[in-house]
């Protein structure tokens, strides 16, 4: 290994470590010390990648940022409609924030403030918003149902059962989002479209493991 | 103002100024000189009210449960079907959270665990749920649709409020509450349900002042 394959490599554990502890202490109580001890690098080692505390922090929230855009284009690539792309998003979101503790960190540090530009909630609520324009568009919605009524219904449930998940994994789980699912689209999709959507979620929302993605990114 | 009558007024004064300090600045940063100097007395008189920050911080949870509950127990009152009631609840305890700094403040430490007793997010959980069996015990649900799914979809989305509601008091708005129920309205009640149920929520909604509360409750 080269020092610089090295370097990159202490590097994305520290960013791992970060989030553990982040997750399991809380930003404030978060002691860098601990951060590079889990690593079994000085803390010198630990300087020599980030500044301070503030600078890790921001690392985890663009890390999750990133896995996160990775699922939720790997699914707008599978040219479901919007909404069960929308349902595919969600279970994908759901798996990542039960498995992935740099997502888990991420979220709660940028929620809380941490991080460089726009907050993870506010993207989310973006990308719920775009999809419910989309699924307008493709006639898969109810008639007379205020669309602003049913992004901001879906967004409030997703942000509380992320919060719920913290506490309580099962909130997050398939099932869970699953019978979410049936009791929303029957009132938000339209009678034609209600055979069409899997609440379960189609395979898209299966994440690929990220060298498979990256390899398909590369490819296309 | 006897002695006795002082001691209760600075006490209470020094739990609305640690709400306020609690929410602007969070646990671990609030200080408790900031705290005591809001309220113009020295910090002995504030240890001789309270221990320590935790002691404050339960303080503040305590109050805001207590103020949750008049509002509950308002509402359940007035005997209109439990699904009115948990609609009525939401707008009474967004309209707390809208402009009640000790509920504001009182939600989120219990949220990071500070507090004694149930969490309040956990007393919400159960009133929903027990609204829910009720609702179903009278005949006001739609068949075919589970019961835990629609309590478990009621609890995200209005935790999911709360937490909205913090940055962006738009959230918790009778506008914005009213367009979720009327969303959710549509899946979850009863045909015959729908026409008796007021999703801006009925006059029990409204939060008396605490004084004609009291009153009420002398009177009863």
């Amino acid at each position: 290994m080269t020092k610089q394959e090295r370097a990159i490599r202490t590097r994305s554990r520290l960013v791992n470590s970060a989030a553990d502890v982040f997750r399991r202490q809380g930003y404030e109580r978060a002691s860098l010390a601990s951060i590079s001890s889990q690593v079994g690098v000085s803390s010198g080692a630990l300087h020599f990648h980030f500044e301070n505390k503030a600078a890790l922090a921001s690392a985890v929230v663009l890390e999750a940022s990133r896995a996160l855009c990775r699922s939720a284009s790997h699914i707008q690539r599978t040219q479901s409609p919007a909404l069960q792309a929308l349902i595919d998003t969600t279970h994908a979101v759901a798996e990542l924030l039960r498995e992935n503790v740099v997502v888990q960190a991420g979220y709660q540090l940028s929620v809380a403030g941490h991080g460089t530009g726009q907050p993870l909630r506010t993207k989310w609520q973006s990308h719920v918003a775009r999809l419910i324009v989309e699924a307008d568009r493709e006639g898969m919605l109810r008639a007379g149902v205020p669309r602003e009524d049913i992004t901001a219904s879906i967004v409030a449930s997703t942000v509380g059962f992320e919060l719920l998940g913290r506490d309580s994994r099962a909130w997050l789980s398939r099932g869970s989002l699953t019978g979410y699912w049936q009791v929303q689209l029957a009132t938000l999709a339209s009678y034609d479209a209600l055979d069409r959507l899997l609440p379960a979620g189609t395979d898209s929302a299966r994440i690929p493991p990220q060298g498979t993605l990256a390899l398909a990114a590369a490819k296309s």
